[in-house]
């Protein structure tokens, strides 16, 4: 364990301060203190003055999962110069602080994005195609009793606007493009050597599509991005997917308009009172429920462990960080 | 209905003898009788004196969905020369008689593929994700109660060995390699033009994949194909995804393997006992079940009805039949 590898790593190794919630545990604990001495706030040893004093000049800072990581708690140790984060989206770390006091800061790069693209892609076609509802419908015993399960709609010739096209979103056009569909995208910038049609404005992507599907970060700009207006736009046959944060859409307005019918369906991997899902979905035969696992497979716990150990590599012989964020 | 059709047609018009079990509605019925005079056994009228003499020299039937035409209901119709049919599969159909007598068989041609192909994506990504079991996870009330659900497996790497590389193999092998799935193929014959690799028994097949995807038609040769070996063959981290059709598989078996844990899961789509769902399988979290729903959308059924006045208007034409299946 940590205390372990802290009495027991030799006094060489680059420090690594771990910041964590209790629920997340450190999966490459075995072979991380063979290359670095890790200082784990957790452990009862942390407060001895000999630790301390070995805080107080780490550089690096290792955020496991989303376990926040405010201020405060960056203020406590000032001789920090890099956040190794571990996850896709970074919402949980206060980026303004990070980049006032010129933290660099990495996630998980691509590490999780083939799984979420392979989820969201999931979740679109089971809207759509009514395949958990189907499901339910079947072991309800409803079928024939029933009779036939109604049909779906057609994924084919479906216009679908990516809300974010970083390494999440590309993924999930180049899986979408063989089925059939018409792919447009939002973000702030319009990216080079892309030739999907650019919307600067998420009302105007809605207004052109049949299907939304959101895999941006979460930042004060994005922070309920699909509201009202936006789901009036997407009208009353379209789909949103969300693969991204919970708070991108504003969920009591989605709640709303999937009871009212004003929207077509909805295919959510994550919530914005996370792990709240609110009740009145879970009555909704075109809404596909997901406990936030679009992000990861163990598969990809492999790639990230890569990611982080590169990361902190990297940082550590003063080379450049392979998945540094832009902070603005 | 039928009979203002048969007395309005005008006496000019085409005969089309039309095959059907009572649920199969005729969903063009409102423009076919304008281009066709229509002979429906299901209409009272049809057995006078007069609809008889018309049925003595009907030259195409048209048999809707999986109606069951048999040797016996094909020798009432000496004068039938071409079966056009409404689905994708012909099993229903009997064959061989339409060999021997040299009648002409058609079927949905390439209107329900892209659905069907879509569908068994879904049902993989489903399987190996667990999103319909997270779904009834959530709508259980046991997310966050019963701690986080557990992740499931990458599709990215996976060896997926489809069986069948027709219209619907080859869109769902298109579909499948952008997420980074390797491709190989089972089928009588060797495609030209594939580059996929080729096994000439699925037994072998079964060895070398992770999942495997049924979508071919279901013929005396392929009765059961998927047996106790194959699956054996496939493991026990092994998915089966079936649009075909039910018999393909030993239900039998299959449930057997699943309960044990012999194989890692499979999404159905199709029966034996159609519309019976083994029972047991309403307890499995690895299985997803779907109502024979696959195959069609509402948008794939324009599709069909174009696929079918096509082969119907270019029999009468004497010209090629654009879905012409090979009989053999």
């Amino acid at each position: 364990m940590a205390s372990e590898a802290q009495s027991s790593a030799p006094d060489n190794l680059p420090l690594v301060l771990i910041h964590r919630i209790p629920p997340f545990e450190l999966s490459f604990k075995s072979w991380l203190p063979t290359r670095f001495r890790l200082l784990d706030p957790l452990d009862p040893s942390f407060s001895s003055p000999q630790t301390q004093s070995l805080v107080s000049s780490v550089r690096l800072l290792l955020c496991l999962g989303p376990s926040p990581l405010t201020s405060d708690i960056l203020d406590r140790f000032p001789s920090v110069q890099c956040v190794v984060g571990s996850s896709a989206g970074l919402d949980h770390v206060d980026l303004a602080t990070c980049c006032r006091r010129g933290i660099t800061v990495t996630n998980a790069g691509d590490a999780f994005s083939a799984d979420a693209a392979d989820f969201a892609v999931a979740l679109l076609i089971d809207v759509l195609r009514r395949v958990s509802a189907g499901d339910r419908f079947i072991r309800a015993g409803s079928w024939p009793a029933k009779g036939q399960y109604p049909l779906g709609s057609k994924l084919g010739g479906k216009r679908v606007g990516i809300i974010g096209l970083g390494s999440i979103g590309s993924m999930i056009a180049k899986r979408l493009e063989p089925f059939g569909c018409i792919i447009a995208y939002n973000s702030r910038r319009k990216k080079p050597n892309v030739s999907f049609p650019h919307y600067e404005n998420v009302m105007d992507l809605a207004t052109n599509s049949d299907a939304l599907i959101l895999c941006c970060a979460l930042t004060n700009e994005t922070h309920h991005m699909i509201n009202k207006d936006v789901m009036t736009a997407l009208g009353k046959e379209g789909v949103i997917i969300n693969v991204g944060r919970g708070a991108l859409i504003d969920e009591k307005e989605l709640v709303r308009f999937l009871v009212k019918g004003d929207i077509g369906g909805a295919g959510l991997d994550v919530y914005e009172e996370e792990p709240e899902v609110p009740r009145e979905l879970f009555e909704l035969d075109n809404v596909v429920l997901s406990p936030h696992r679009a992000v990861a497979t163990p598969e990809a716990f492999v790639a990230l462990q890569e990611v982080v150990i590169a990361n902190i590599e990297a940082f550590f012989a003063n080379k450049p960080l392979p998945s540094q964020i832009e902070l603005e």
